[in-house]
């Protein structure tokens, strides 16, 4: 067995781990990320993977991370959370480290990894969209992650849905991620308990609407609670929606959701199916694509990360 | 050379040519589309291929047509303008024929003879967006078309621009070609002269709304003329504005833009740029694609459906 180490890099963690040939995760670790300090970033990473070398015969790193990756996979350019300097990260890394070193968009790990181990097991083309604090996504297209004429495809949180819609961090107005991320259910979710139209949810926050979180929606549309359940439906028409347009435009087998607001399952799963196919162009002709949970839950990244890895340093297959 | 027919079948007219390995044009007809009967149209293509095989040596017929194509490119799943019949169509124009037969998505079939022999050669990443009666378009991602799936990718036309917009003839509402087609043009045009918003229009029309065209448009615009430029305008923010989305989702280098719209030249292709540029995500970070107008013309589609058919039956590079 090939094995190769992955490090999802996140805003406020880093999670890192030792992966077979099979996807199987041998090890795994998670720390605080140090988002303020490029070295300190660095050595915490560099720490990280010497550490597991003495354990086990590693042949390559892959480093997952959010943000605009540059063309060739071994810098950042453009990243919203962390701090990691001008330099190529990728020759720092190899230097520190002594082994080569792939860097990759977090969405496009995370969606290589389901198409190799998990969900997508054997689709050849397919997207996974994460819904995380804001949506990313990884596109695979003919078996291969599709990345782009210069690296940086599938930012699909900024897929244009309202316009003149909610404003996005990213300086445009109405992006899918503003009504069909997480950070958009609770926000959305909050303004529903402050309007008395999820009395559960408030009284789980405590009757503090400022307390009411996502996974509180989660908690109880999964016990059935009526005002939980109309906030995912909410955020399913949304995400529907936004869907129909990538499938008209890349016609996929299969769409693979993942991220912590899909782990709220079927009540987020089954609206979002019912939007699609409402919205979808022919819809009676247009062959649907099936919509399936992800299955490798939030260490997909390190997994893809590690396998891309292995196979940009010619140790796989 | 080896030389293949390409024949593009549109609603009221078909085009066929003799194409060369460079995409020449070596001899084409142009015919009216017998559009109601199956065999008429059938037998239409199969003498007009008979007639240029008694004056060139060919080896394969790739027809472009409007419409959801089956994967196997053998079929149509979907014709809005055309009666196909159920038979498998290539099965069918084999047998009166006696040549490999391609059957290839219009849109699909002009942007590969652009990505090929026109405005996109070597570019690995391209989209071709036509504007004509409708929004077609074809995606070359990787030096490859790109078919999606079930085959029926890149109809880029059905991106929804605005939730609960313009109803589109697919059945939903908002769709990119309500607002950025010849149509949405000569829509738009006709109420912006009966507004009172392009004295200009209304005077080339003859006083006579009814008479405003797409072209009118397109010669006033050329002269300078402030209505017309004014719908060119409005035309290209929406334009852009899709554009946007699918920068996001695929980052191509080249943005490829052909039909009857971009004829107009400059004064769409500039405020799309312009339009698209301001609504991209990462504007100021994300490399923009270049945009360039079509090279082929009009004859694009039947030069990308003899080349690809010309590759499916293996007897080109």
């Amino acid at each position: 067995m090939v094995l190769a180490v992955g490090v999802d890099v996140g805003g406020t963690k880093i999670a890192a781990g030792v992966v077979d040939e099979e996807g199987v995760v041998l090890e795994q670790t998670r720390m605080p990320s140090p988002s303020d300090d490029p070295t300190e970033l660095r050595e915490a990473i560099a720490e990280t993977v010497a550490s597991m070398r003495t354990r086990h015969d590693v042949v390559a790193v892959g480093l997952g991370a959010a943000g605009f990756v540059a063309a060739d996979r071994r810098s950042m350019i453009f990243a919203p959370h962390l701090q990691w300097g001008d330099a190529s990260l990728a020759d720092q890394l190899e230097a520190a480290i002594g082994l080569p070193v792939n860097v990759e968009n977090d969405g496009n790990a995370a969606a290589w990894a389901e198409h190799r181990f998990g969900a997508g097991r054997g689709v050849d083309d397919q997207m996974t969209v994460a819904l995380g604090t804001g949506v990313g996504g990884g596109l695979i297209l003919d078996s291969e992650l599709y990345r782009g004429g210069h690296g940086i495809a599938a930012e699909i949180g900024h897929l244009g849905l309202v316009r003149q819609g909610r404003p996005c961090k990213c300086g445009r107005r109405g992006c899918l991620e503003q009504y069909a991320s997480g950070s958009a259910l609770e926000r959305d979710a909050k303004v529903a308990a402050a309007e008395g139209r999820a009395p559960g949810l408030l009284e789980a926050a405590g009757g503090d609407v400022e307390q009411v979180t996502g996974r509180m929606v989660s908690e109880l549309a999964a016990a059935g609670d009526e005002g939980a359940l109309a906030l995912f439906d909410e955020l399913a028409g949304a995400l529907g929606t936004g869907l129909a347009t990538l499938v008209a435009v890349l016609d996929p087998s299969l769409i693979v959701l993942g991220g912590g607001v899909s782990e709220a399952g079927d009540v987020v799963l089954r609206p979002t199916e019912a939007a699609l196919r409402r919205e979808m162009t022919g819809g009676d002709i247009h062959p649907a694509p099936e919509l399936r949970l992800a299955e490798l839950g939030n260490t997909a990244g390190l997994i893809g990360a590690a396998d891309l890895a292995r196979r940009h340093a010619g140790l796989s297959a």
